[in-house]
């Protein structure tokens, strides 16, 4: 199965009666339990690891890891599996340390606005929790991620305009590092010049610094008013135009996202939504009542003078989270659009004065290609998403989708911009990280990997070309 | 006279003359200016440089760093001069680059709200540039420190409860290494997953990863609407609890400082204003008018329920200034309240739930001791300061103010705080290190440190004990 990638050495006997012998059943080597952490929702192909450890607690990935390394075999973190950069694909093999069941809410301390968790809590299930708080976990890339993988990819999603990514709003964690130790770093003082900053140094890592066991994150007052909305516009330049005023005027939009024409139909199919086939900015507004109503009047007022039509507000909870709901389902959507099809995405982010002309280029590209090409993303942060609807077993369209992604990208960069938003590296962006940051920074990266993971057992092969 | 540290090799005559013929008058070894560059605003023994290089561009870094590699002499970045923490002392001798030059705003993006400055602009500097553009940099440490000296100290101040520390603000920068490569961190996008977080690996590295020549800094829009207020309490616990609710209502401050009733009477006589001398916050609001009618409304009901009387507005400019700039002045004007003493500051910030706690305890020491000691800080961030008023050659009284400063740091790690929210590590706050991060954390900061810097010569002898 794994044929797409070099040969790797077979799992040593020793280190599986080792680890079977510590782990009991909670060490699995069949071949489905394999094949289920060795594929996630990108188009590389899938490279499943050679057996599976369900850790229950730091102690747990610190002695899989000291076991590995005793042995000279990789170890892959693995989180809800809804990476589409291939993060965890097991391209040499090795022990996926599958961390959903460290699931645990280990402390609300609403008075301090955070919380810390075990890495396998998600999203959703953090929210769920606050309930009764008043609080909210405001970073939201879509899919139920685990906090774990959002931590380790650095992600954002909808409200980062607004609230920040992962970068800003984890304050500590436990790590576990490529010898088995296990250190802490953060805190949970608000801020901190104590030193180099190890908390970003992991976020971001991919797992190839050291595995993330336990976080504690920010969380936020649930605002006192929040107002969704849709709006209409007669071209997506005249939508990005309106974002572009919005950002520009400091208007503190919680949400601003874009869906292009194409994606609207396929979110109209797929979640029975009755949208205008147009493209399309879905808003959300936080705030007090009245901070509430002259956000929207605003920015209704800036829709308006570049053509944005129909303004439609969602204010009871049911309807923006239909909405919402929507918006999230609008990946899934897209690849109903052509049955049986992949999604490759792009990932850009352009400073927000260059977004209008980016999406326009894109736009170009787009017409020019044959194959089924909808845009939408986190326009208020200059992030947004082609989803390339492939044959994987196509390689025309395989080559196809590789040369609109690379001219997006370049396209991007030429901007000042970046190949990866919030989807992280994995394998599908390495080759562009020379081009972003250029040969002395990689080489940097490169240094701290060696300090770090010296014989390489981190989740080899990701990040770093 | 750098008696106090221990001794260190001379400059190699091979080194000035490289250095003299490559610098012209740009290199100075003259006493004079040795020992400006020798001395900082704390109580740690100058210790002057053997030589100071005035660069005017990244190359004039990068070169003055590769001919100091050459013969194994320390390299010390230098700004603004006003580090407490005694970050630039040459206490391992070597040549100081004074970067104070290199004072150029290079770019503004208004529409993409950053600007790229060199490491010498200082933050008054830059708001002055940005004057007719609508808007600001709100970074705020009080001293009219450079930019490159914030970011390599991970600086904040005022406005951090509302925009963050330099961590949050600098998008990326142009960084000398050790062995005179130059890199580019980050980018200009607003946010990115393409690798390793060398931003904030630098960020808070105070000069011994790398050295800062360039940045790019988020700006803000000059709020529609500002308006600033001061208000007594009858007590700290009484204000400070007002704080607390008001940060756990998320009400979005701008700036909410605490004085105490000491440093209130140094900052009338200093700054000959007639405020009250009881425990007293000083507020910030911006927003839309009726946001910040909104804030203060509920800021001042919040205050009026803990005791707070007379809330005193300023809405006008230079009302606001005059009020901010006595803020600013604090530090000096406690200094007064012993003429001929210095300031050993304390910068403890803990978890906003244990500040009343930790304030309260504080001022157990405060009352126990016979030296003057004004408190004030940023309580919004769960942030203050002890200034502890002391005659440097008084043994007694330098062992008085080092005692206090480990009961209040032991005190904010017990409350889960850190020993430095802004100042830096420097000399000063090293033996607290492991106690705050443990010994796993520090050893991996000693990894990226051996990584990045293998000789040692980048400012040895700060942060890493």
């Amino acid at each position: 199965m794994n044929q797409a990638y070099p040969p790797h050495p077979a799992l040593p006997e020793a280190l599986a009666d080792a680890l079977s012998h510590r782990f009991g059943n909670r060490f699995a080597a069949s071949q489905a339990v394999r094949d289920l952490h060795g594929r996630d929702e990108s188009v590389h192909p899938a490279a499943a690891p050679d057996a599976v450890i369900f850790a229950e607690s730091t102690e747990d990935v610190a002695e899989t890891v000291r076991l590995c390394r005793e042995h000279g075999i990789p170890v892959i973190p693995f989180g809800a599996g809804s990476s589409v950069e291939g993060h965890f694909l097991a391209i040499r093999g090795g022990i996926c340390i599958d961390l959903t069941r460290m699931d645990r809410v280990v402390a609300i301390h609403a008075e301090d606005l955070d919380a810390t968790v075990q890495p396998g809590v998600t999203r959703k299930q953090l929210n769920a929790e606050l309930h009764d708080t008043g609080l909210f976990f405001p970073i939201d890339p879509g899919a139920d991620a685990t906090l774990g993988g959002m931590a380790a990819t650095r992600a954002s999603g909808t409200n980062a305009v607004r609230y920040g990514t992962m970068r800003e709003n984890v304050l500590g964690m436990t790590v576990v590092l490529a010898d088995g130790r296990i250190i802490r770093t953060g805190g949970r003082a608000k801020k901190s010049s104590a030193g180099y900053d190890l908390t970003r140094l992991f976020i971001g890592s991919e797992g190839t610094l050291g595995i993330i066991t336990e976080l504690t994150v920010k969380l936020y007052p649930v605002p006192e008013a929040i107002s969704s909305a849709v709006c209409a516009f007669p071209s997506v330049d005249a939508a990005v135009d309106a974002v572009i005023q919005t950002i520009q005027l400091g208007v503190p939009v919680a949400r601003i996202e874009l869906l292009d024409a194409l994606t609207i139909a396929a979110v109209n199919r797929y979640s029975k939504t009755t949208l205008k086939e147009a493209p399309t900015l879905f808003f959300e507004f936080h705030g007090s009542p009245s901070g509430v109503e002259e956000q929207a009047t605003l920015v209704q007022e800036l829709a308006a003078s570049h053509g944005g039509m129909d303004f439609e507000w969602a204010t009871r909870p049911e309807d923006r989270n239909r909405l919402w709901q929507a918006r999230h389902d609008a990946y899934f959507a897209c690849l109903q659009l052509k049955p049986g099809s992949r999604a490759f995405p792009t990932d850009v982010c352009v400073p927000i004065s260059r977004l209008a002309e980016c999406i326009r280029a894109t736009n170009e590209d787009i017409a020019r290609s044959t194959i089924p090409i909808p845009l939408f993303g986190h326009v208020g942060d200059g992030n947004f998403h082609l989803v390339v609807l492939i044959d994987p077993a196509n390689p025309q369209e395989v080559a196809e989708a590789e040369r609109i992604n690379h001219a997006v990208v370049e396209r991007a960069l030429a901007m000042e911009g970046t190949c990866t938003g919030e989807h992280g590296v994995g394998i599908g962006k390495q080759k562009f990280l020379v081009a972003e940051h250029g040969e002395g920074a990689v080489d940097v990266m490169r240094a701290l990997k060696q300090a770090l993971d010296p014989d390489n057992l981190l989740n080899p092969g990701k990040i770093l070309p």
